[in-house]
């Protein structure tokens, strides 16, 4: 078992809905050393991809980018989520239906950040039914730029996202793929395929 | 002139309105190295207040809280905009309008997350109304927490948030500020007494 799964049997909580709640340490409050073990994690994983540019959305896949960006030492792009008056110019846009908030919304980059020279490396908190990461593919590839691999914290296996992303050749890698959850006893089981 | 406030006349670009982009290395595409040495400068600034906690709003915010929190050894909490289904339970709650997006969230945190024994360092990337940080100051207050200051990075000066937080008696630090901002000639002026 490695550290990130070790960290969810001691402080995640399950809820009804296959709801896993991590907010103690990943994406409410936010354990920086936790962030920063993940970051040197993903760079391991990663680090022969020439990554130039690490990509996330909003709100909390930015603490891990940031700590993932600091381990190559490339710039950290976090796409948005609505058209704010200070995002003008050109822009790629995704739309990208969210499981956590149940809705959908436009995510955005601004075209100066990405370029057919940049390898991306794609990073977010939670993979569940893909359509967040999808977005964010979508708007690297916009603008000619290679998808090195993506980065996940926790992805939740029995939901179909990471299937369609493994499915369509991409490098993916999840540091927890959760196989079920029971939240009557509050158990969670991992697939074996994380522990690497 | 710091290091912020060199790399603003650098890369910084002055739009109608008074709108300062910055996005190219603090709030859309972000510099990791900037963001630590507004971590450092921060931690160098409020060291002597036993911070226990610090306490940013989402999303640009939360790269700089991040690295500041690094600094300190402390988790980082940052305020959520709107309710999710993940964040059940009970919560400090205020509401908070926004320049940038022109509109009105509520701003939520966990009750799980401050105590009265915290002593809270809030962060943020802009200061202008100063409606998000009075915000956030309520959440910490409504804790029984104690704010030990606030650290910002871009303060317009010719707003009225910094005048309002400083006359409240609050220990507010900008690393920039802002006196005025000329979109045709595309210059900015700071105040000298940003000057440490």
């Amino acid at each position: 078992m490695n550290f990130l799964e070790e960290r969810i049997l001691k402080d995640g909580i399950v809820k009804q809905g296959n709801v896993l709640k991590v907010d103690s340490f990943l994406n409410h409050q936010m354990d920086i050393e936790l962030m920063d073990m993940i970051g040197k994690e993903f760079y391991r994983r990663f680090k022969d991809g020439g990554v130039t540019k690490v990509l996330t959305i909003e709100a909390s896949g930015i603490g891990i980018a940031c700590s993932v960006a600091r381990e190559f030492g490339v710039p950290m792009i976090f796409a948005k989520k609505a058209k704010s008056i200070n995002l003008d110019g050109e822009m790629y846009v995704a739309e990208v239906e969210s499981f956590t908030h149940q809705n959908k919304n436009n995510v955005i980059v601004s075209k100066k950040f990405l370029s057919p020279t940049d390898r991306v490396l794609i990073i977010d908190d939670f993979l569940a039914n893909g359509c967040a990461l999808q977005g964010l593919i979508s708007i690297a590839e916009s603008s000619g730029a290679t998808v090195v691999g993506l980065g996940i914290a926790i992805e939740k296996g029995f939901q179909i996202g990471g299937k369609i992303i493994r499915n369509l050749g991409y490098h993916l890698e999840s540091l927890a793929i959760i196989e079920s959850m029971d939240a009557e006893n509050g158990t969670v089981q991992f697939k074996q395929s994380a522990l690497v």
